[in-house]
């Protein structure tokens, strides 16, 4: 029997619906997972080690990231959220995080960035990951943000960082613009096992989506990383299809790859969370 | 059982080659289909209304588009033809379907355009849907007109249009140029269906062809319209090999897309029609 | 003394706002001028042939079109207009045209195209000529239409078009809008000149604009036309701002290239003309 | 005597570098200049009102961009610095620039973006600005962010902004690589003059540089905006050179747009401020 | 039963490791294959005729070359080698392919082109057939020097060539860099078949590589030569993972798609060979 | 008074027409100035050293690029020849030049490419330096190679080179082509020495072309050497006009960029020398 690749992976955000997922997909891949949340994390299996923190707290992330081979940073905000929260969860959290990386020496980090990255660019537009920024809330702007410190701290500090625009990842497609830009559980661990075990990296972004039949992004320049979405939404057309209508083609949240984000007001105006 | 996705779809030419397979295979998609054509439309079924009319007459068209959800609109001539007759049936036809669209408020159009509206790029060229129009013909002239008639009455309109070049679509592949140029009559049906219920349109162009081992062109920019063809000239390559000799790689009807519409000359000249 | 370039050269629409102009400045090139136009042409000079006929009637322009060594075609609608006007006078007009020079061999035609063919691109767009065509009414419709004309005419029979597309050829700037767009009477007589003179044309599109401060499209692709503007609008700059509001940015017709003729409705429901 | 074309224009830095000739620049351009900085700001002139204030104060800010025609957003740290202070003066508080312009209605900003935006790329890279972000430090990162806060304000909120990179804006060029990165004072004001008064800004990407002999970067792409620099460095040249040994081709200093940003350790390591 | 496609081709290089495999897999394409080498070719078959001679040697080259249909050409030396023998084996030999070709009127010729006329392109640039050259050494250069010989005869004297860029093909993947730059013999054989069926050559490029998870560059521009990969690594996967140790990242010889060859110093230093 | 910025530069081919303007233009920047060439060099100044020898005497060559602080290459055949005479003194001797740089530490080549190494693209192509190599005949096909060469030199040794592909260096235009392909000897001086000079080189190619007012390629990828042209062939078009026929613009010698290369036969056919 081969060991595992890495001897300690550290999963933030491990408590989320994507952490809790990816707990269970990557164990293969490491010797210990070191899991990090502000929840506590649930039904902690022996090759797990919880540390129940802030993104925020330096030196809590400082310790978190010390020893360990690769971080998978899944944690903070996901959702439109107000300016001080989405500021210290996830701005000044991964600053946090990606500090701890520097300081500890690891070499890889697997981030979660988001499709509110580039939420204002429209189905048509088929862009591809070199698209600049549009991002549609606060939410999407603080993942703008970490994609490019993650650019920086390749550029000046040699770590690797892939960062990985996840689409809609649900236990299944729940309205018809999942139809299109639903991400599979399956697919989600598959998207990250090839980013953390692709040989060579650098700086890249890639969408996370599966293989459905509606394509509104081009993923070919991330071709390096060996994601091969293997699910799609068929199964759930016809479900999605009966229960939801049929939605005007015009609308904003139709148009754009951000769905009703871009809907959404000023979070500070009481309009989200 | 769920019930169609649109009430009334109005299919022109509907008595042509592709109009009769458009018949049969969106018929599950409407409650009711109606048909026109300049011809008698054989074997109508209990779902489908006809009109026999020009597409040249205005009033007709007004009266045929009004009331229906989508117009597939594969009507006109679909050879090299003369100018008066390119002109009334292609040009003046396909502006009456759009003014009748616009002034009955039918959201969207469905049209055949026509790999000839492209035919002098090359195969080596690997053009997307974005490049400039290159029109073989008077009939891919017509092509290209309505392609932009489509996109104004997008942008002005906001009626939104899927124009689909379609390569060759016959019962089977006839000669060694439709071993990549094949679109299959299945493949046809799931291009126009994928067309019709994609979730944004805008204005799209695509190319309509089989899933054939040469691959002429990238269709990438059309991937959110769900197009995915099942079909390919596989199974026929050893028949038409047997029968049809290797041709000159470097004659103008191999190298570019249109085929032998590239040498025809002017039809008002008498050389084809 | 040099005889000039041409012996003669043909300029349709010789009694309008441009062809006025081009009378004067193409004087030079050639031993003669053959005018033509739907009006009377003021002021014919010793060295200008006039005749009076309408670019629908065929036998006319074949008549017009023979002996001449290049052909300016300048005639036509040129405003928004309803659309039986726009398929006689610019598209069979047109068509006429190209179809006299096929027949009688000439070997170059300049043709009039329009900022209206790509009127819905938006200045920050920064469109160059290889941006597919957006038209923006039936007018800017049927100067796509003429370019994939010249296209054909090229790759087929291979008759050489510039088309240049004139943005606002004015006295002077009569508004804030052109300020960017205004092409100077000089300069276009330049570009003309150019693209008589240029020598390797094919099929090339131009835009048609002087050395105005605000560059709201990139002409780089059409630099072997030799076209280089001297005019700017910077000397009417002050007259225009005191006399004319600030637009409001977001409003379509100051983002787009088109100007107000975004914002006007159907011709054909009076709304133009 | 025309009325200037802005009643209020904010200068935020007015006592910094830059802000000192764009209070002397601007002037004519508006009625009133209203200045903000941390520092006390000299030799108040007046058409000049004076708020001594801290980006990073939000009520402050709330009350500073109260009244405004538009903001010229110049303030904050301008040199690499400590994590902490960037957050709070350049994100906090361009943050509160932008909010302070959506609750107060302004509607066009003017930032003083960086080259050290997209420091890592190389002179050789010829980008234009359409390349993604690449910072060379935390001052970098921070002029990112406030890019892509600026294209989400405009996306969402309608609010345009013009955010131009400034390369070396300094009294004259001092080194070798200021002999193409140089920004005159003079362009400085030419370039933000340009910004504020462009018909249609939308969100628009400038580099700012004078009209040096090496040309670095591509800069068609803001050709809307009508900025055309006067100035270069042709004049210092042989001063610069006398003085400033030939550097390393090779030196990453010499290779990136960033210059010796790029040598920079982390400045919370003490490297830099 | 149909009769082969060709009469006579030609397979320079046959006594190699892909010659072998070529020996085997064009022989149903061809009445009788023609071989040549400098070793001596074992096992010839009914359908072959041998000829040991040097591609150096211009006069048995021009026999060689004489009365075939296609020219597959592989010879050459295949690694990286001292300057007398590249110029003497790659450059003047292939000089002396193309001629006779030139001279006997052969219509097409494959030629195995390299990754390494392109190695110094870095896994995440994701380059597509248009990237320029970037030899990794004297060996890359020569294939440069080939593709460019090609493409002259091609424009000037119309002989296809289709130039395969092999990546790395072997019988199996023996490193953790052939996981993604593996071709299998079996796709091998279907790319050079698929180069000489293919419809339309020209001058194309083609990466030659097989369907492995991790794709380095992008073959959608040689889309018309027809190759579909049908081999992959992922078989191979645990067996190299168990026995090869993970490189680094960062070290040329994973980021460059040259692998060690980038490392490799100049040959005439004794370094390789 | 300043020291010049070399202090000793090797000129290749300094005997021919270019390399005899070089010796004059480019004596300031240069304490001492070594020449080589076949033949005999006229008019020795004090600041030169002259070397008569062949650049495929690699000894010969290794001595001449001892101690010198750049290399202007400028030697070797500058006309359509036969495969051994490019073979040997292009090919050979460039490889020559190259080693003589790196095994004696020469940090910077300057190329004298030509237009004939992308010959076969069209003016209306309108180029940029990243289009692929057209080479117009052997001649040209070396060039290509020297490109390659240089660009390997600096990818694995980190010599840096800038490679300028010359139009047409001639005292003045001779034919129409030399309208739009002229390069003034004072801009070719202007050219090289911006090359020499300019911060940052890598593998720059620029295309040089004086400012003439037809403009067939984009050279703004070269913008960091700071080469700008101030010569244009207006002075001398009437005398051209005067004297030479206007060509046909679809003669393959018009179109084309190499001109009247593209006619030339193979030359070891007689057809050129």
């Amino acid at each position: 029997m081969t060991s595992p690749r890495f001897d300690t992976l550290l999963i933030t955000g491990a408590a989320g619906r994507l952490g809790t997922e990816l707990r269970r997909g990557l164990a293969p891949l490491a010797r210990r997972l070191r899991l990090t949340d502000v929840a506590e994390i649930a039904d902690l299996q022996p090759n797990e080690d919880a540390i129940i923190c802030d993104l925020s707290d330096e030196a809590a992330m400082l310790r978190a990231t010390d020893g360990v081979d690769a971080i998978i940073h899944f944690g903070g905000i996901a959702l439109e959220a107000g300016w001080e929260d989405i500021l210290n969860a996830n701005i000044r959290g991964s600053y946090n995080v990606y500090e701890g990386a520097r300081k500890n020496g690891v070499p890889r980090i697997v981030y979660a960035s988001s499709v509110h990255a580039i939420g204002y660019h429209r189905l048509e537009d088929q862009i591809d990951t070199n698209a600049p920024h549009r991002p549609d809330g606060l939410y999407g702007l603080s993942k703008c943000f970490v994609e490019d410190l993650g650019r920086l701290y390749w550029d000046k500090f040699g770590i690797e960082t892939a960062a990985l625009r996840i689409f809609s990842s649900f236990p299944e497609p729940a309205d018809r613009r999942m139809l299109w830009s639903w991400l599979s559980f399956a697919d989600c661990v598959r998207l990250v096992t090839a980013a953390l075990t692709a040989p060579r990296v650098g700086f890249t972004l890639s969408f996370g989506i599966s293989d459905n039949a509606v394509k509104p992004v081009d993923n070919r320049l991330a071709g390096h990383l060996g994601y091969h979405p293997q699910d799609n939404t068929e199964g759930f057309r016809a479900g999605v299809e009966a229960k939801v209508p049929v939605p005007d083609p015009k609308a904003p949240s139709v148009q754009c790859l951000g769905g009703w984000f871009v809907d959404l007001g000023h979070p500070d105006d009481g309009a989200a969370k």
